[in-house]
């Protein structure tokens, strides 16, 4: 046991530092393991704000870089302790302290599980609308931390919209509380916003306040099974522009439809290239009209086939495995690089047909999914083969859709926040003068650079 | 004409300097020139974000202050030109740039006046929420500045919850855009939301992106008459309570009926003591349900008369009788001094019960308004005579309101932001970490403090 280990374990008890390297592996990279791994020095669980902030304190006098983290379940690297040093796992700060019907408002923990907290308000009729797909085991904490979306976003927005206020452990160890129960406060600078989409850069988040909104009465899925990927996209665009909103809107190819028909009972038709999975909320008569209305758009643009799916427990399966395609698709592929461009949604037609033209040109596979209606697509890089050519022929097929997306008036990420995966890119999309700017805040948050350092912007050179 | 007027008319042209004491008068306030006056040294009328530009950037070489001012319709002393210096007048930068009906988005200059945003959006069936009741003048750049309201907040949220992106001109005369016509982005640090409530401290707001939504297909117009005061907050409770979601429902006392009847036709009811003038959106068949919800409560929870609106045309007057109630007032009384409390929604009778106390214990009259279904009340401190005690009574009446919101779990500003006017309750809400890190956020932005000075927080002393 070396000094830092002894030191930490003085803080905030044995029990709560791990330190073997069997152990420290676990923290040595998110869902992003092919990018880097770099193990910890150490590991800590602590279980309440204050014994953060304890390690915070001891880390901020000693210069000794501090990683956060969530789930691990981030697709940018984000987690991933690139300067070694200290993980804070905030798994343990788990508790939901108070959802308030009156005020339509909840509090909880920052490593409070996604899942665990839908179940706890919609028990309650109310609803949380983000979702990002990894909820069966990703934090809020975590989903503040890289402003996390999922398909509701077309809708209902993503967590910046419902996160009204945070408790969160500055990089020298003091606690802060911004915001607070309310949707309307004016008073100095949005701290809260600041920290959301931070990546654990400016501060670890210990706690979350959010707004609810009342569970919709009623929902409907229906599947749009399309000729071409351009069909789908032309229909997802044409369905906004006429008003009829779904709570989510998915695109996705045959190869996902024929993965997740193993995992599904009735399996969903195969016979179209591209397919659309929607859900329709809130009152009966309000979905029986948008149900119309797609149906109209759908017959117009000469869709192959429009399903409503009547049984629930069915279009619960379609959803389930809809989220978990990832792991599903890592049944079949030994590497999935999941990209996250997002466009106007008027755009996704020239995104789908970009993302074809430089999988054919690279000669390399990528498959289409994502949150369509707000524009937000995950081309997936998909491989059998791990080798420098194909690593090579990844990278630059992730180039040249970043470039594309960002000609088409979109960013070079959607929900995944920029980690370490997405660095090369920052000066893409905004100029020196910006990215100067954001490490003067940096700065502001944590003269000593030690928390979550090598994020965001690569360090030395013009970044 | 002295060296800075000379200056500023080589930069950016004779016409759009002013400088006589005549013309700088209009420049030395806000709506709170009660609180405080002060004449600038020169105001400025540029046409463009360059000219704007090259006026920061010469005031940033030269250390001159600099404030921002959009129409000048603030209630807390933010565009108040407290150390002289050269005031930026927006209203010139007043072009809708883009409204996009595809991905129900626009792009306009900071200058533009809300309401004849309001129309433009309108005539192409799209909808943008916000409404702060000064919406006939104020500009969008403004209501980004002060995290505007407004009596949508109940329903559909502030400015923050539609800004998607910013054209800033940064106080070293830099120019940034942040964000992007897109709902979701995850890239780096919130500078979109940072500026958001930045009250002209940290830049200037040049260009706003904003999100729409579909104009609702139709609205009601509602209004509940109560016995008491007390009465009118425990049904607005319990009507958020049941999830009956208006997209207004506004507080109002017997005075402000009184006083808008001078103006409408038919006149409202005034045989109670408080009122909810409340508008329904949504669907026929969604209004039906809520308005059902609504008269049952009112019902159940004995209010006096429960009038449904039915002619369109007289609801449109009831609601722009309450946007112009603080003119209307103004005809009545010599000063209105307008608070701006926010509590979580369930501890609005509590609010309600503790401004009536305060009234009759310090004795001043303060007559009682807001959006209530969002908690966010605006009392108002109503006096016909002018002088030392009154002063010193309204004060007094102040600090004892923000006080007692602060206790409730308010906030002590909800919409108009802290200016000068909320400045010595800043620590009141915040711990001295929270507000000398805001300060350093503000060092990175404006390392020589010319940047609207003097507001949000007190200089010297602790804060």
């Amino acid at each position: 046991m070396n000094g830092l280990v002894k030191d930490l374990a003085r803080l905030i008890g044995d029990s709560k530092v791990l330190f073997q390297p069997e152990d420290l592996l676990a923290y040595a990279n998110d869902a992003t393991h092919y990018f880097r791994t770099q193990l910890p020095d150490a590991a800590v669980l602590p279980t309440s704000t204050e014994e953060v902030a304890r390690v915070m304190s001891y880390a901020h006098q000693h210069h000794i870089p501090v990683t956060p983290r969530g789930a691990g379940s981030g697709l940018s690297g984000g987690a991933t302790p690139v300067k070694g040093g200290i993980v804070v796992d905030t798994k343990r700060l788990n508790r939901i302290l108070e959802i308030d019907r009156a005020n339509m408002t909840a509090s909880v923990e920052g490593g409070v599980v996604l899942q665990n907290f839908h179940r706890a308000v919609e028990e309650r009729g109310l609803f949380y609308p983000p979702d990002p797909q990894s909820m069966s085991v990703c934090t809020i904490g975590g989903n503040v931390a890289t402003r996390a979306g999922g398909p509701r976003g077309v809708k209902y927005g993503t967590t910046g919209n419902y996160v009204t206020g945070l408790e969160v452990v500055l990089p020298d160890g003091s606690i802060i509380k911004t915001g607070g129960k309310f949707v309307k406060q004016s008073v100095g600078y949005d701290l809260t916003h600041l920290m959301t989409g931070s990546e654990g850069t400016l501060g670890i988040i210990t706690g979350v306040n959010v707004r609810l909104l009342t569970l919709p009465p009623s929902t409907r899925t229906m599947v749009v099974v399309c000729e071409t990927l351009d069909q789908a996209a032309e229909i997802v665009s044409e369905i906004i522009a006429r008003g009829a909103v779904p709570a989510m809107m998915e695109f996705l190819i045959k190869l996902a439809i024929t993965v997740m028909n193993n995992y599904v009972d009735p399996p969903l038709p195969t016979d179209g290239e591209a397919f659309l999975l929607i859900e329709m909320d809130g009152t009966p008569a309000q979905i029986e009209s948008d149900i119309k209305t797609i149906k109209e758009i759908c017959n117009e643009m000469k869709a192959r086939e429009v399903r409503e799916v009547d049984d629930e427990r069915a279009a619960k399966a379609y959803w389930n495995a809809r989220s978990n395609i990832y792991p599903l698709i890592m049944t079949i592929f030994n590497r999935a690089i999941s990209e996250d461009i997002t466009v106007p949604r008027s755009r996704i037609p020239d995104l789908v047909r970009a993302v074809q033209e430089i999988a054919a040109s690279v000669g390399i596979m990528i498959g289409l999914a994502g949150h369509a209606g707000d524009g937000n697509m995950h081309p997936t890089i998909l491989q059998t083969e791990i080798n420098d050519e194909m690593a090579a022929k990844a990278k630059q097929a992730i180039e040249l859709m970043v470039r594309r997306g960002l000609e088409l008036g979109g960013t070079i990420s959607g929900e995944h926040g920029i980690g370490i995966h997405k660095q090369e890119f920052l000066d893409w999309e905004f100029d020196q003068v910006q990215i100067d700017l954001m490490k003067r805040i940096k700065q502001a948050f944590d003269p000593y650079g030690i928390m979550n350092p090598g994020k965001i912007w690569l360090e030395g050179g013009e970044q």
